[in-house]
């Protein structure tokens, strides 16, 4: 970017993506994580001056946010993002087509019955998507409340067209394009028909800068289970992805469509996976005319989180008293380990004050012989009060830790952890059991246990909403979804 | 009230309750009917011009409501009470007091930030009341749109103290004394125990006129199961009785108390019971001084609902072709009855437009013999396109029509119910076998029978909540209320 561009011509936006709001709310020691990080996000934007701020989706941990989740976010923007500064930006395109699925159809700062100080700007992720008969979600309670604009709500997922939002700051031009989560099968196939249509605008063609914000599985999850950059048109500058947890926030280029990618990444470890243990970011992007320049922004009151994998032969002590048996020795390494990582993660530790004490730690340990197993509930609860999670630190594994994946990139690592079979492989699980039970009872010639309403796709998708976003209207709305839709998949 | 004061020292007030939105809200019929008056209730604020809407609970249905039913409230209040149109009283009461328990300790029309031009007030009823870890109501969410003063609040249940909204509007000072819903036995006994305490200004003190707004059982329900008038401070003017569904509308004098008692009754019919029935009215109460005017106006937008209890003796018609079974001359009988209560309720249609077309209706048809039985779900399938109910249009009970009972003062209706078993009989009952089978067990000295934890009065007020409110939360308050506060009840 060139030196210095006039500040009245640069947008400085401010990237923050899975803030998932209300993760663990009831839980006694992290209930408040989620809220203290966004509280920060919101602080560095308003101390940062940024012109708005652009989330990536799942604002919310769950479709239906309870009341004080609800609450305590509204709160928060109310207090950050209301006030008498003005927005310094205009927006140029056709509002009722942005917002052509919402309620509101005018941004919460053009709208004169609201003092807004910075405009805030999201799609849905996969945890806060429209849901129920009227496809309400909760970003649309947020909408309503004038504290978020929600932008790329598709309802009609069989022709997806994207009509961006036009922003003017002086000399420099910023399209928006938006698109909310659409299970990533669906929106492979929606690709490839040509139904997901970009729609750019005709003034000043080659002046603007084109962001896409997109919510989708980015990193190989077999068959049109993500999206491929590829698919992506190569107008766009850059792309802004949401639901990849890991934070990959410098931009990194593909050089086959000539554009930018950054994945922010989320703010609250939601699992217990090694990407979530990386060092978390948001990223403030200052775009000038046709470029741009991001700066990654790390949060200091993101849970200090420390992730190992170990084999039982590498914790193993040589003990002097070796009256100890074997799992005694391999608890008492373990143990020294834990300990090690603890100090790993208290080190990591930013000085912020709100940032939480206890810090998250996660070993696996890989063990061949079932006697090596120890006692995990036992060992766990040594370090009760030390850590957040004493009641899943230890995970134990049969198998020998696989460095190779360990050190391979990070894109590939929730790959690998499928085939490894731990991440979401209880889904995995129930929906094949499922889905193999009804074949054989096919197979079988029981006509009677062949299902009529909905494929077994459809219930596996149905029950995972179900038990995942604690959506108890997802049965109910993928059987009339059927009935309405033409079949994609 | 004197004739014409001027309107500068006039409060104009528009009083409503129990609009319990989200009602039934995914029925293929009804589900827009509490929207529907809600909007009307806005509408008539809006047109006559009134300074503030007050609200006596129960404004949603469910503890939880959906993100679809919060959504479509929010539209409406935003749609009718925010603008410019500016608020022509001021409130000189301390607002960290009155709002004590609500994050947003001042009115929203004295927010810079949002521009309101009818500023609602509502104190929270047993269906939209506190709950979580956090007491958050979805009051509460209104409150932070911006949306609704939610006052009232009381999360200490051992002490409640009331300090009024102190309003003045020219020569005219309004005090509003709110008190959110509380377990009828528990508000008795804190009554007894002289701990529900009224601070009334000092300055000026026999100028104000005082409101009470209150959510509680006000008809007979046993002992401690209602809120008896005179256990209220004589130095209330006029009382605003939410929680009770028949339209009592016009002020009633208590001579005792010296005060009035206004009941506005619910504006969606949310059972079958023959109050419901009733016309249904918001107020508009003008208070000039001392002095107050209440004039009823009728909601043009409710479904028509007529009720009738009939004995089969009645409805039994002589037929020239006795071929006919008794059974199916009772049928004839009863279908040309409901036909006339479906001619009865088309006739009062009010003609809005927005009035539904489709009535309620319930007929209670009484037996003494089994064999006088007819196949409900057959009789009421012949109406189906006829009604908005034809699931439930016909109860059949064993006894004969009360029609004492049934010309009875309303105020006893709802105890008549009880004692006739049909209101709230479900729960009743299953607390009754709840009680009853833990008594047993103690009694036969089964000690490990006996409940730890919660009182079995406990678990069943838990139980009743999970089921009627959808709280899923309830047992999880309950113990830790129980476990945090000392024992009243």
């Amino acid at each position: 970017m060139i030196d210095d561009p006039p500040e009245e011509d640069v947008f400085s936006i401010l990237v923050a993506t899975d803030t998932h709001l209300g993760y663990e709310v009831d839980h006694p020691v992290r209930g408040n994580d989620s809220f203290v990080t966004f509280e920060e996000i919101l602080h560095i934007g308003r101390e940062n001056d940024v012109d708005l701020i652009l989330l990536g989706g799942d604002l919310f941990h769950l479709t239906k946010p309870s009341a004080e989740t609800l609450h305590r976010c509204m709160s928060l923007l109310r207090q950050y993002c209301m006030g008498d500064r003005p927005v310094s930006f205009e927006i140029v395109s056709d509002q009722e087509k942005n917002f052509e699925n919402t309620t509101q159809k005018v941004v919460n700062y053009e709208d004169p019955n609201y003092n807004v100080s910075i405009p805030v700007f999201s799609i849905h992720g996969n945890h806060d998507d429209p849901t129920g008969q009227s496809n309400t979600s909760a970003l649309d309670i947020l909408s309503c409340a004038g504290l978020v604009n929600y932008f790329g709500k598709c309802v009609d997922v069989t022709d997806v067209p994207i009509n961006p939002l036009l922003l003017r700051k002086g000399k420099s031009l910023l399209s928006i394009y938006g698109l909310g989560h659409i299970v990533d099968k669906r929106l492979c196939r929606l690709f490839e028909a040509g139904k997901v249509n970009f729609y750019q605008p005709e003034e000043q063609h080659d002046d603007w800068f084109n962001i896409l914000v997109i919510h989708q599985n980015r990193a190989a999850r077999g068959v049109k289970g993500y999206i491929d950059e590829s698919a992506l048109p190569g107008m766009l500058d850059l792309i802004i992805w949401g639901h990849e947890h890991d934070c990959r926030v410098e931009p990194e280029f593909n050089a086959t469509k000539n554009f930018h990618v950054m994945q922010p990444g989320s703010s609250v470890a939601t699992s217990l996976a090694e990407g979530e243990s990386l060092p978390k970011h948001v990223a403030i992007v200052k775009i000038y005319k046709k470029q741009f320049e991001c700066t990654p922004i790390p949060l200091e009151t993101v849970r200090p989180f420390v992730f190992r994998d170990a084999n039982v032969s590498e914790v193993l002590m040589e003990n002097p008293k070796d009256l100890k048996s074997l799992t005694e020795k391999i608890e008492e390494g373990a143990t020294k380990l834990v300990q090690e990582m603890i100090k790993e993660a208290l080190a990591k530790k930013t000085g912020h004050p709100k940032q939480p004490a206890l810090p998250l730690i996660r070993l696996r340990l890989f063990f061949e012989d079932e006697g090596d197993m120890i006692n995990i509930v036992r060992f766990n609860q040594k370090f009760e009060g030390s850590v957040a999670n004493p009641t899943d630190l230890l995970l134990m594994k049969k198998g020998i830790a696989d460095k190779k994946v360990k050190r391979d990139v990070l894109a590939r690592e929730v790959l690998a952890d499928i085939l490894n079979g731990e991440q979401e492989n209880w889904d995995v699980k129930i929906e094949d059991y499922v889905q193999k039970y009804f074949n054989e009872q096919e197979d079988n010639g029981n006509d009677l246990f062949r299902l009529n309403v909905l494929s077994v796709t459809g219930l596996n998708a149905g029950l995972s909403r179900m038990v995942d976003l604690q959506d108890n209207n997802a049965i109910d709305f993928i059987v009339k979804y059927v009935f309405h839709c033409p079949r994609i998949s």
